[in-house]
C-alpha cells in the first residue's frame, strides 16, 4: 500500500515531511529566504515545470509556510513570502546546506559560506542540544509518548 | 523544462535534497534514527510499496547515509544502518518532529517527545548560532560564495 498523504500520521515529523518533504519544495523554501518572492523569479531560479511549482507553492501556502499576497491592491500580481512559521525553518536549511558541504563537496569547499552578518564568521554547525547547551547525538536521546497523545498509532 | 536529478546543481543543498528530499526517504530516515534496520520492519513501519522502498534505500545508501551489510556471512539478509555522516543528519530529523509539533500539534502538543537521555529534560529547540553561540534568524545571516566555487552557476 502506497499512501500519497501522510496527514493521518500521528507524529510530528511526518506531518512537517507532508509539507516539505519533496526536493522542490525544499529548493522553493531555499529561495524563499534568500529573499525570491514572485512566481517568475522562482520559476527561473528553479527551472521547473509550472504546474509543480504551482503546486509546491500551493502546498507550502497551505501548509502556514509561506503567505500568499498581493503585491498592489487591484493588480493580480502576487507574492509568496515567508510566515512566521516558515522562518523558523531557517534551521532546516542550514543542515542541509552544512550537509551537503561537509559529505558531498567537503569541509570548506561548498559553493557558499554562511556567515553571520555582525561578525563575518561563519556560523557554528546546527546541533542538537541539551537544556544546558550540551551537543546531543542520537544515542544521546530518547523519545517518549506524551501522555495526550496515547490514543492512536505512533508512526 | 523539469529536471529529476540534482546533481548537476552547484549548490550544497540542492545536492543534500538530491539524496533525502522526498517524504519516504526521510521516514526512512526517522525509522534509522529510531533504530529500525531490516527491510520487512521498514516496510511494516512504514506502509510503503515495496518497489518505492527498495529504491528509496538504494538512494540513502548511494548517497553515503545509510550502510547496507549482511546481518551473518553467508546468509542473504541484509540490514541498513547509519554511517558516520548519516548519523550527523541527526539534527535535521530534530528540525523536522519540533516544527511539526509547534505549528501542526501545538507547542507540547506533539505525540513524541525528545528527551535528553541523562536529564531526562527536553532538548532545546534547534537553532542557528553565531560563533559565540548567539541564536541568529535568517536575517542576521549572510551567503558569501566561496573563492573555490566562483567557476559554474550558483543555483
Amino acid at each position: 500500500m502506497t499512501r500519497t498523504s501522510l496527514k493521518d500520521y500521528n507524529c510530528s515529523l511526518a506531518r512537517t515531511v507532508d509539507i516539505v518533504g519533496d526536493k522542490w519544495a525544499l529548493l522553493i523554501l531555499r529561495d524563499a529566504f534568500y529573499g525570491i518572492r514572485s512566481f517568475s523569479a522562482f520559476q527561473n531560479s528553479l527551472g521547473v515545470a509550472k504546474t509543480v511549482l504551482s503546486d509546491r507553492l500551493q502546498r507550502l501556502v497551505g501548509g502556514g509556510i509561506l503567505e500568499k499576497t498581493r503585491v498592489r491592491d487591484g493588480i493580480d500580481r502576487f507574492e509568496y513570502r515567508l510566515s512566521s512559521a516558515g522562518q523558523e525553518l531557517f534551521p532546516l536549511i542550514v543542515v542541509l546546506v552544512q550537509w551537503g558541504d561537509r559529505f558531498v563537496f567537503g569541509e570548506g569547499h561548498g559553493p557558499m559560506a554562511i556567515l553571520d552578518r555582525t561578525s563575518g564568521q561563519p556560523v557554528r554547525g546546527v546541533v542538537v542540544q541539551s537544556r544546558i547547551g550540551e551537543q546531543l547525538s542520537a544515542r544521546d536521546v530518547t523519545l517518549k509518548l506524551r501522555p495526550s497523545a496515547a490514543v492512536g498509532t505512533v508512526q
